[in-house]
C-alpha cells in the first residue's frame, strides 16, 4: 500500500505567519508519537519477528516510516544533511526502485540490528531534523515540502495499521497466545438489526477525489461513470451469518468458489476465517486481546476476497463494485470504530446507529469490492520514486473500502481505495453484500 | 478458456424438415475433422508431451473434446449409452468439478495410453454415436441438444487454437527445432503504414452480445456503459517497434513495469518475447515453420500483459479497455489472418488493407486490453457443470480481443472475451496502443 | 549408476586370429539386440514419457547407450567420423561433464524428436560403424578399444535394467494400468522355508575384484578387511513378513526409523511399498504384468533403504554390511531369477533351492546393505570423462548387492556394487536381514 | 547433534560423603553459567532470530537445554514436580519423538515469547530445582540420576557451540556486520611450518571409547579394526593454501567434485568458503570480531565436506578416515584453541607447537573425515527418548573429529564423533589431508 498526492492538489497558499508551520509540525508529531504509542506494551523480542513475507517486524515499521522522511524530505531539502548510518537507506527502503537498491522483503526478520532502542533514536534524530527544517523554511520551500511531509504523515498512518495487523499475525504463531492489549468489556446488550438491502437507482455520477486537500493519486482523476441500479446491505455480515455458511459446508462445495479460490481452500486447507480454531465443537478466535470464543454479533473478519465472494454466491448475492460503494457512501458521515478507540477489533453494530440506512460503512472492517484495482481514466503515475507509491500495484488486487478498526479516523476518505490480493486474510477485512436490480 | 450459451439465446426454431439436423451434423463434422487435420504432420511421440502445466498433449486435446460430447450429450440423452472405457471420464475431464473427479492437470504428459490411434478410435466412436443421436432426434429433443452440441463445437475450436500454441511450445523445447508446417513464402514487398491514432468521442454504448445466435455466457448481459473519449492505434505494434523498446533497455528499467511484471522479468530473466533468441547480435525466433530471423514487419507476438503494458508506458501510451476496443470494432468486418489460412504465424499488415482506419483488428494476434476479466453487470453463471465454463475464472486475468492466426474465423465475434493471466506468453498475443483524449 | 574398467585389469592379450573380433562383435550385437527386444511391446507414445526425474524415457535409453559408443569409440578411433546429427551429443550425454554440455536430466520427457524410429535408425547406423571399425582393427587398436567397447556393453546392460524399472514407473502413473508383458503363471505350490540365520566367524578376508576379466573400477582395489562375527538370513524377507510390519503400525512408529526416513514417511505419506494399494481391506500391487493381489510368498520389493532399515529394527535385526554380504556370497553360484527369464518380477523362493543355506543371493531383488557407497582404500577415479562413471557418486548413497529380476545374468558379479540414494524405491530392491554375533 | 551415555559406562560408585553431590552440582553450574556468559554482549533482539532452518535463536538454546533437565530429570525423579508453563514442553523439545509433539524446527524464529528475561528466569527456576533434587538425593537415586545429569551437561556444551556458530550466521545476514566480541590482537609474527605428511603403518587397532567415564553411545562399542598404511598432514590446510585452489579455478572445474558437490556449487553459487567476500580484488571474511581481511595463516574454515573433498582431490590427496584420525590422535594431548580462550576463531599454528609431528589435532577447526556416520559393529540405540540422541541420524552425514574454537575443552574426546551433512558450512569446519601408502 502506498500513495502520492493527487495531481490535482492545489498549490499551498502562501502565508506570512508561522501558524502553518506549527500546524504541520503538530500534525507530524501527533502521528509520529502514535506509532511509538502502539509499541508501548511490546517487548523488544516481539519487534523483530516476521511471521510471513507479508508481515514486517515492528521495528522495521518504525524505521521505514522514518527513512521515508529522511529520503524524500531531508536528503532533498536539508543542505549538508548526512545520514548517521548510510546502510539504513538499504535496509529500510521498501519497494522504491528509483530510490536505490533495497534489502529483500522476505528477509526482514533476520535483521536484529538496529535494535528497538536504536530505531527509536533514529526516529528522534529525524524528527528533530524535520523540526529544524520546517521551522526555518521560507514560504516557498514550505510550499514544496508540505505535500511531501503530508504524504509522509499519511504513509505513516498506513504503516500503523500494518503494525497492528502484523503483530497480531506474529502473536498468533505462538501457542502461548500473547495479549497485545487487554479487552475493554462492553456490557451493553446487543440487539442486532436484521440484514436489509437499500436500493439505489441508475445514475451517472462523479467518482474519485475532487482534489481539495490531501488524497492519494489513485483516487483520481475524478470522472463520470454510469452506475446501474443496485441494492446494498445495511450492515456487514456477522460471525453468526458466516458460521451458517461454514455449517452448510460452504468450504467444501466447489460451486460457490472462484477457481483460484477453490485452489486456495484446498492447498491451504481453509475451513474458517484466519485465526478461527474449533475446539470441542465450539469456535474460538485469536484476537489482540487474547484467545476467546467467537462473538456472534461481531462483523466477520480476516477473510479473503475468495471467501467473501463465495459467501456472497452462497447467499444468492454478490459483492458491490467500488463505484456502487462510493455512491452509497456519498451522504454518510465518517465515524465508527477506528484505531483511536484502541479496541483493535471490530465491534457489533451499535444499537444507537441501527436506525441508519447504512451502518458501519466506515471503520470496523474493510469491505471487499468486486472491483479489480485498476487506474481511473486519465490516471498516470508521476515520474520518480514517489510515482511508485500506487500505480505499479494495479494488477491482480481487489479494492477495499471504508477502513477498519486499525485505521486512523483522520486517514480514511470516501474516495479511499485500499487494495490487497484476493487470497490475503491478515487485514481486518469483511463483507458487505450487494444485489442487482433490474 | 471455456463457455456456456448466453442466457439470452433464443429457443431454436422448430422445423419439420431434416435440414436443421444435416446442417448441425455438417458443422459438427467439419470442426471435428479440422482437429484431426491439425495433427496430420505430427508423429505419435509429439502428441504425448506436456512441456509446462499450461500446455496439454495433443492427444489429450483430441480426447478431451470428445469427452465433452460424450459427457454432456451422449450420457444425458442417449438411452442405454455405455462408455467403452469408463476411466476416460477421469482422464479427460479438464476442470468441471460438477462432472466428477479428474486427473491432475500438470500430470497429463505422464499418460502414454490411450495412444494416438486409440484416441482417434475414441473420436470416431463418439462421432458415430452423435450421428445416430442427432439423426434420430425429434424436434423437441433437437431443441434441447442443439445448444449443447453447438457449444461443444465452439469448445473444440478453442482447443484447436490451444493445440496449435501447445505444440509450438513443445517443439520449442527441442534443440532440433522441429517444423510443424513449412512456410509459404510471401514475396510481396511490404510497405508498412506508420503508426497513427484514430480518435473516438465520448459515448454511452451497448456492450456485449445481443443474444441472437451463439455466444459464450461471459459476453452478456448486454448493457449500457459510458466510454470516455480515447484514441486507438491503426494497427498492432510491430517487431521493429518492439525491438526499439528492447534496445532502449526496456527490460531493465523498473519504471515502465507493474510490480508483478518487474518480478516476472527478474525471476524468469525475460529479455525479449518468448521464442526470441539473440545469436551473434541478431534476433531470431522459433516459429511453427522453424527457426528463423525476426521479420521486422510482423506484429510482435508471444508477449505477456506485463510486457504489453510496459511497452505502452515506454511509448507514452496505454492499452485500451475492452469497452474501447468493442466500440472501435463496431463497424469493422471480421476478416484477417485466421487459422484457416494455415500460416500459423501473424503476418505483416497487408498493403491492401492499409487504407483502413483500423487494420488487423481480427486475426493475427490477440490484443491485450487493460480490463480485468470480470462479470458484466447482471451476469450469473448457470448451475451445473457447464456453469463452470467461464464464471469461475473471473479473477486475476486480463481480457484479450480479436482472435489470432490460430483462431477459427467462424469462432470469433466482436463481443468475444478471451482471457489469460498477465504473465502468460505462449498464446499469439500482441499489442494495440490507446491514448486518453481530454 | 555407471562404470570404468578396473585399473588393475590386465592388458588384453594379443591374438593373431579373428576369433577375438568375432567374439567381441557377437557379444556386442547380442546385448544391443536385447535392448530392442525389451521395447517390442511398447507403443511409440510409451517411449516418450519421463514420470519423474529419476526415470528416463525409453527412447532416451536407446539413444544414450548408442551415444556412448559414438562418443567414446567412434569419435576417438574412427578417422573422419562425422555425426549425422551433432545435437545428439547434447541431448544424449547423461552426466559426463568432460564430454561437453548436456540437456537437463529432468527435461528428457519434453523431447519428442528423434522419434522411436529415428532412434532405432541411429542405433543401426552406429552398430554398422562399430562393425566396420572392429572388423578392420589391427591387434594394437583392438587392445585399446576392447576395454571401452566391453564397458559400453556393460553400460548398456545397466540401462536395460533401468529401461525396465522406468517403464514400470511410467505405466504405474496411468489409471488404465497398461501391461508390459503377460504373466506366465507358475502353478507349482510354494512351501516357504522358515527364516533362518546362517552364522559366520570373524575373519580377515579379501574384498573386491581381483582384476581378471571385466569389473567396474568401484569394485577395486582388492584389499584385506577384518569382518567380525555375524549371522545372515537364509532368504529375503517376503511380502507376508513385511505385511506383519505394516499391520503392527510400523509406518507410524517413529522409533524404528532413521530421522530422514521418518521425514520421508511423513512427507511422502508412505504406508506400504511403492506400487502397493489397499482396496477394500486387501493389498494389491502394480506389476509389469498388470494390477493384481499381493503374492505373500514373493520377496518384498520396491522399498527404500529407510524401509529396509526400519523393518530390520522392528524385527530386532539389522541389514548386513557389504563386506559381510560379499563374504557370505563367496562359495555360492551365480544363478537365479534374472532378466533373461523375462518374468520381470521377483519370484518366491524355489523349492528346489530351499535346502541351500543361502537362497536367492543373486537375482530377484537387490539387497540393501548398511554400507554407505564409498571408495575402497587406494581407489582413485581415472582422469577424463570415463572417470566420471562411478567415483563422483560416492556420497549419500547405499550399496546394494546381488542383482534383481531386471538384471542380466551376464552382468552381475559377487563383487558388484550397485548404489542408490536411501529414499529411492523404483528399483527392484529388497531386504536380507543380518545379526551381530558376540 | 546429540548423545546417550555409552552402554558400557560403569555404574556410579556409591559414596557416603556429600563430595560427589557437590562435584556434580559444581560442574552443572559451571556449564550452565557459561551459556549465560556467552549471551552477555547480545541484545534481546539478537536472541530471537533464526537465519536458516539449521540455526536456532539464542533464546531457544537457553530454553531447550533447560527443558532437557526438566524433562529427563525433574519430571522423572522429582515427586510432585509441576511445569510452570506446560507449553514449554512443546516449544522446546527439539527432536525427541518419544517425549511428545514438538514445534516445527524451521519456525523457531517466529516465537517472541518467552522473552530472553523469561527464558533466564526459566533457567534459574530449573537450576534451583536441580540443586534441591541432587542435594537431597540418597546414593541410590544419585546413581540413577548422575548419568542423565552428566549427559545434560554435555548436551548443553554442544548447544553452546551451536549458539556461537548460530549467532555468527545471524549477524552475517546483517549488512551492519555486528561484532560479537572484540578481537584480541596477537602481535607475534607467525612463521608457518610447511605442509608435511606423517606416515603410519598397517595395524589392527581398537577403535571407540573404552567405557570409563562419560562418552556418547555412538563412540562404542569399542572394537578392533584393520587400518591400512596411510600418511596424515602435520597441520590443517591454511587460507593461503585454500586460496591457491580458488585461484586455480577450483570452483569451476567439475573434475574435482563429487556429483552432489558440483550441484551445490552451481545451485548455491559457491565461489569461496562461507563468509568470504571479494572486494576490489581482495578477500575479506566476516568473523565474530567483525568484517576483516583474510589472515592467510589461519586454518581455512566454514567449508563443506564437498569443498574439503574437492580441495583434497585438487591437491592429489584425500581426506582421512575417522579410524585413521583416531589412530593418529592416540598419543597426542588434548589441548589447543577451544571456546574457553574466547577467540571465537581459528588461530594460525602456534610456533611453540610447530615441532610437533601433528599440530592442531584438537580445537581450531573440526576436521572432515571421509567416513560416513554409521554405527560401529554391535551398536544399538537405547529404547526411549534418549535413544534418539544419536542413532537416528546415522544417514547421509560425515564424521568430523577433534573439536573447534567453539568447542569446550572439557567436552571433546579422542573418540568423539561429530557429524554433519556434507553441504553444511556454518560450523567451524576445516581440512586435514591424508594419503594412501602402498
Amino acid at each position: 500500500m502506498a500513495a502520492v498526492p493527487a495531481a490535482g492538489a492545489p498549490p499551498a497558499v502562501t502565508e506570512t505567519n508561522s501558524g502553518r508551520r506549527e500546524e504541520l509540525l503538530a500534525r507530524f508529531h501527533e502521528v509520529r508519537n502514535f506509532s511509538t504509542r502502539l509499541t508501548e506494551h511490546l517487548a523488544p523480542e516481539d519487534c523483530v519477528v516476521q511471521s510471513m513475507p507479508d508481515v514486517s517486524p515492528t521495528k522495521w515499521h518504525l524505521a521505514h516510516t522514518t527513512w521515508f522522511f529522511e529520503t524524500f524530505v531531508l536528503k532533498k531539502w536539508m543542505s549538508g544533511y548526512q545520514s548517521e548510518v548510510p546502510e539504513y537507506a538499504y535496509l529500510f527502503n521498501s519497494y522504491y526502485n528509483a530510490a536505490g537498491d533495497m534489502h529483500r522483503r522476505d528477509l526482514r526478520g533476520l535483521i536484529s540490528r538496529p535494535t528497538v532502542n536504536e530505531s527509536v533514536r533514529f526516529r528522534e534524530s529525524i524528527n528533530a531534523h524535520i523540526d529544524d527544517l520546517v521551522s526555518g523554511a521560507d514560504d516557498r520551500l514550505l510550499d514544496e515540502m508540505e505535500p511531501i511531509i503530508t504524504l509522509g504523515i499519511h504513509h505513516e498512518q498506513q504503516h500503523q495499521e500494518l503494525l497492528v495487523t502484523d503483530i497480531k499475525h506474529v502473536f498468533a504463531q505462538n501457542p502461548l497466545y500473547p495479549v497485545y492489549r487487554e479487552r475493554k468489556i462492553d456490557k451493553r446488550k446487543i440487539d442486532m438489526s436484521p440484514l436489509r438491502f437499500e436500493e439505489f437507482d441508475e445514475a451517472t455520477i462523479e467518482i474519485g477525489h475532487d482534489g481539495n486537500d490531501f488524497a492519494y493519486d489513485n483516487e483520481g482523476p475524478r470522472h463520470r461513470a454510469l452506475v446501474l441500479p443496485f441494492a446494498l446491505a445495511n450492515r456487514p455480515v456477522t460471525n453468526a451469518e458466516y458460521l451458517e455458511f461454514i455449517q452448510d459446508n460452504g468450504y467444501s462445495r466447489a460451486q460457490f468458489w472462484l477457481s483460484l479460490g477453490w485452489m486456495a481452500v484446498n492447498e491451504q486447507k481453509w475451513r474458517a476465517p484466519l485465526y478461527w480454531i474449533e475446539r470441542d465443537g465450539e469456535w474460538w478466535n485469536f484476537t489482540l486481546s487474547g484467545f476467546r470464543k467467537i462473538d456472534m454479533n461481531e462483523p466477520v473478519t480476516h477473510i479473503s476476497y475468495f471467501e467473501a465472494d463465495a459467501f456472497a454466491n452462497w447467499k444468492g448475492a454478490r459483492l458491490p463494485t467500488e463505484f456502487e460503494w462510493e455512491r452509497a457512501a456519498d451522504k454518510i458521515d465518517i465515524d465508527g470504530n477506528f484505531v483511536e478507540s484502541e479496541t483493535f477489533h471490530p465491534q457489533p453494530s451499535n444499537s444507537l446507529t441501527q436506525d441508519r440506512q447504512l451502518q458501519q460503512m466506515f471503520g470496523d472492517v474493510w469491505e471487499w469490492t468486486r472491483s479489480s484495482y485498476s487506474p481511473y481514466p486519465g490516471y498516470r503515475a508521476e515520474a520518480g520514486a514517489l510515482g511508485e507509491y500506487n500505480g505499479k500495484f494495479m494488477c491482480n488486487q481487489y479494492v477495499l473500502r471504508g477502513g477498519s478498526c486499525a485505521t486512523s479516523r483522520t486517514h480514511i476518505r470516501k474516495t479511499y481505495r485500499n487494495f490487497f490480493q484476493p487470497e490475503k486474510r491478515w487485514q481486518f477485512t469483511g463483507i458487505r453484500l450487494a444485489r442487482d436490480l433490474t
